[in-house]
């Protein structure tokens, strides 16, 4: 296993402009940058999207976070939509800065606790994930497939993940979950000054929720026609036949297709999945070796 | 005491656009309008503001729920904003149907359950509210302040009040959380029906929640400096000395004021109080007759 030393991190909020949780954690170690000094490597903190945090909305034309596929990245026309122009802008950054890992923090009005979610799953992103498991207890997702890219901001580098902290309403702060947040980042640097160090202790394997696929609301006409199950709870497996949704005049669709060893739904609720119709994710459990 | 009966009400829904419980339920309504038919009253239900339900935002140009002062109503001038046009309408179609009766359907990211916003304490609202109280346990708060006028859909009409549920963040189904609202408005047509009979039964008197001053947020240098105390719960009476906010430096700001016989924190953490840096209202305990 190669075991390559990070050196310069980039801990990212606000790229989605009204989760204020990240943000606000981003502004405080803007104020006070000696927070995140560390003796083996260096962290920026980067404001995602300005311009959608100075409006609280998600984004300002179009989701900052699928703006880095690497076609974007190579368009030189600079009459684009903000978020295309400030993609470009910030791989500027982390190109020019040198960055060899990436956080990207995010909140939902899903309840999902803590989480992490991998884009690669390469040695350095599954020992952490397992390192902050066994401190919080928290899920590890995985939007990772082999081969295949993705435009999510995470795409700009190997090393490091986003995270998700719920439930919380966009718009909105809560102190708590704020703490929880501050303490998980302090355990990823904590973490990396012992990945430089050589000292990693490992388990065999860590359990990974990978994603199966999204799954759409009922539908009447193109407009919603009905509630995501009351049932249905981020990571309480489900199974063929098991209910999904409870449509507006009170008929209750069910999972038909076959559900293997168990399904698990992820992302249940969240607020900006309604514009795309997407109630949650169907994940399937994994042990992958470390 | 005068028991004039009702002939005729609104239900309102969507009078925010990003409040989706009240709107599905106007749907439901308007999809099945046999669900409102009673003997002795009749009920129009009305999406409050299309436009901003459309995209899913709290308004378009201006706060519909503060559009209906009665200065803006008599303004002749076609060239206000949308909201203040829409204002305009509401009203005629309450006018030219002769409405008696407005409820007004809000959601809310605040933790307050089922709440009622009183605008007028005359007989019909206080024993409707009290009557709600004996079945759901709900606390009934009130905005209402002899001889000032206010600019609340509500306005429009003595008889009737506002509607809060939640927690709930904004653009947001839950079932659960519907299913409860429209159990509430069943009740409301149940109470109406027993008023239209004389029937009503009473207590002496009601525990009313009035509105004594908003709370803002500390502010450094016009920005957001902190969050609302975790022990900040919605009705959990606070007194001189009591923390109300730490902020981003782990300050710790209290109520500096006499709280006399308590004060009790009511819609804390509501994501579009934000915007005017309100993160609560104080409320008095008050026993008003019935």
């Amino acid at each position: 296993m190669t075991t390559q030393k990070i050196q310069q991190v980039a801990l990212v909020g606000g790229t989605h402009g009204n989760e204020l949780t990240g943000i606000e954690l981003i502004r405080k170690f803007l104020r006070h940058p000696y927070l995140l000094k560390r003796k083996s490597f260096k962290t920026i903190p980067i404001l995602g999207n300005p311009q959608a945090i100075k409006a609280c909305q998600r984004f300002v034309d179009y989701d900052l976070n699928r703006s880095f596929d690497p076609k974007n990245l190579e368009v030189t026309d600079d009459s684009t939509t903000y978020e295309k122009q400030r993609a470009k802008e910030i791989k500027k950054v982390i190109t020019s800065n040198k960055v060899d890992c990436i956080f990207d923090l995010h909140s939902t009005t899903s309840d999902v606790g803590l989480t992490v979610i991998l884009f690669n799953h390469n040695a350095f992103n599954l020992n952490l994930a397992y390192y902050l498991q066994v401190i919080h207890g928290l899920k590890i997702c995985s939007f990772y497939s082999e081969g295949q890219q993705t435009s999510f901001l995470n795409t700009l580098c190997a090393n490091g993940f986003a995270i998700e902290v719920g439930p919380i309403a966009q718009g909105v702060l809560d102190y708590s979950l704020f703490e929880k947040t501050q303490h998980l980042i302090e355990n990823i640097f904590d973490f990396i000054v012992q990945w430089n160090s050589g000292l990693m202790s490992q388990s065999e394997s860590v359990t990974v929720y990978k994603k199966v696929k999204p799954v759409l609301f009922p539908l009447h006409s193109n407009e919603l026609a009905g509630f995501i199950h009351p049932k249905i709870k981020n990571f309480l497996p489900i199974k063929t036949g098991d209910p999904l949704f409870i449509t507006f005049d009170n008929q209750v669709v069910t999972l038909t297709e076959t559900s293997g060893s168990g399904l698990y739904p992820f992302l249940v609720n969240e607020a900006a999945y309604y514009a795309s119709n997407l109630a949650f994710y169907l994940m399937a459990k994994h042990e992958i070796a470390l």
